[in-house]
């Protein structure tokens, strides 16, 4: 399992994942799952994976190669347009991965479903923000839910539902962020630290705001513990259900 | 989907269900899942069910007319001696459903799987709870996690785990439960109101505090917006990440 948050504000964008794979319970490693590509000035883009290792994997290194090859005149991440051709040369790269690993052989019979968050900015446009498919389409976010989840989304929902703001600090949707992490990695053993987490702020071309938050990070540490001593204090200050 | 939870304390037990059924989204109806069997001073009992409703109104439906029969020497929930006989009986009659409804015609493709929440007081012994799954057996929750959950347990779960505690009073715990309603049924449609709710003091042996807490009622709203108020402020009161 895997939890990844992307969010859309009118400040920018802010991108967190984790980074615990397993192959089941006693098969646990980490792997990043947040990628980044910068071209200061011009763009930037980040792309987080859920799902499938291996389809994740070949996923970025379709791409990465892309870029290597550059200047023959084929489209890669660094000379498209638009977040939206972006969204559409990831969603090819899923399918091409697709194709490779389901030649007929009938070698495999795992689950290779795979979803990707992209999101960033590229000269002459606003930030955006997307959720791409195993299928290799995809869909954008709106104003009316600014954030995407993959992974496992469930624990750490209701924090985002009700906190989110368009109009928040990209620190402040950080703290909030990590609220929800917190969440999920106490209930779900495959979901672990370090989390990665990128703020973009927009206009900027620039990826300089990435942290990488690691098991006894003391801000998360505290944050978790003033949350928990706050949820508690919310709670003995409503009245009791009388029946 | 449904969501029940119930709770063990140090006071009593805790149990409260949703009421919604569906088979598919355009396909929904409100039927009761909490079910409770009381005999004043000897025992109440109380089973709470999520999964096919088919195979859980099979359940109920078997247990009532043992209880009907009575006196002819078979056992039934109203005159096992412990809880212990009780969930056996019940696991016993999930047993009986799925093979009858198991017979070989291959008439069913569907899922006929179904949890239950047991729990409450026979005379001569403390409260106890239960789940039982699909195959008929069985557990019981211990000191460490007093709770159990069935159906669609993730969103509502952070509050039970950072909140309860087994001194809380039944009150408490009812406002408890109906915030980790509330986190659940703001994010699944499958999950609705009314809930029903029973509160059972330790050695009361009677089953008269129970509530149905409606759409509308006001208790609920106040709560819910409290809540979120509430949630607000703690987290503004922590400080921010700085990256």
């Amino acid at each position: 399992m895997t939890y990844c948050v992307g969010l859309k504000l009118d400040r920018g964008l802010v991108f967190a994942a984790d980074t615990r794979t397993n192959a089941g319970l006693d098969n646990v490693a980490t792997f990043k799952k947040l990628h980044i590509w910068e071209n200061a000035g011009d763009r930037v883009i980040a792309l987080m994976s859920a799902g499938n290792l291996a389809t994740t994997q070949a996923v970025i290194s379709l791409l990465s190669e892309q870029i290597a090859r550059g200047g023959d005149g084929e489209t890669n991440l660094m000379n498209v347009d638009t977040m939206f051709q972006a969204a559409r040369l990831v969603g090819k790269a899923v399918r091409d991965v697709a194709r490779m690993d389901n030649d007929g052989s009938g070698a495999n019979a795992e689950n290779f479903s795979v979803t990707f968050i992209l999101g960033g900015q590229i000269k002459g446009e606003k930030p955006r923000l997307f959720q791409i498919y195993s299928a290799g389409n995809f869909i954008e976010v709106s104003d009316d839910t600014p954030y995407l989840q993959i992974g496992e989304h469930k624990y750490g929902k209701p924090i985002l539902d009700r906190v989110t703001q368009p109009d928040m600090r990209l620190g402040e949707a950080a703290k909030m962020i990590m609220l929800s992490f917190d969440s999920t990695l106490r209930s779900n053993l495959s979901v672990g630290m370090p989390i990665d987490l990128l703020l973009y702020n927009t206009d900027t071309f620039s990826a300089d705001r990435q942290v990488r938050i690691e098991q006894d990070d003391p801000y998360f540490q505290k944050l978790s513990k003033a949350w928990s001593d706050g949820l508690r204090d919310a709670f003995s200050s409503i009245e009791e259900l009388e029946v």
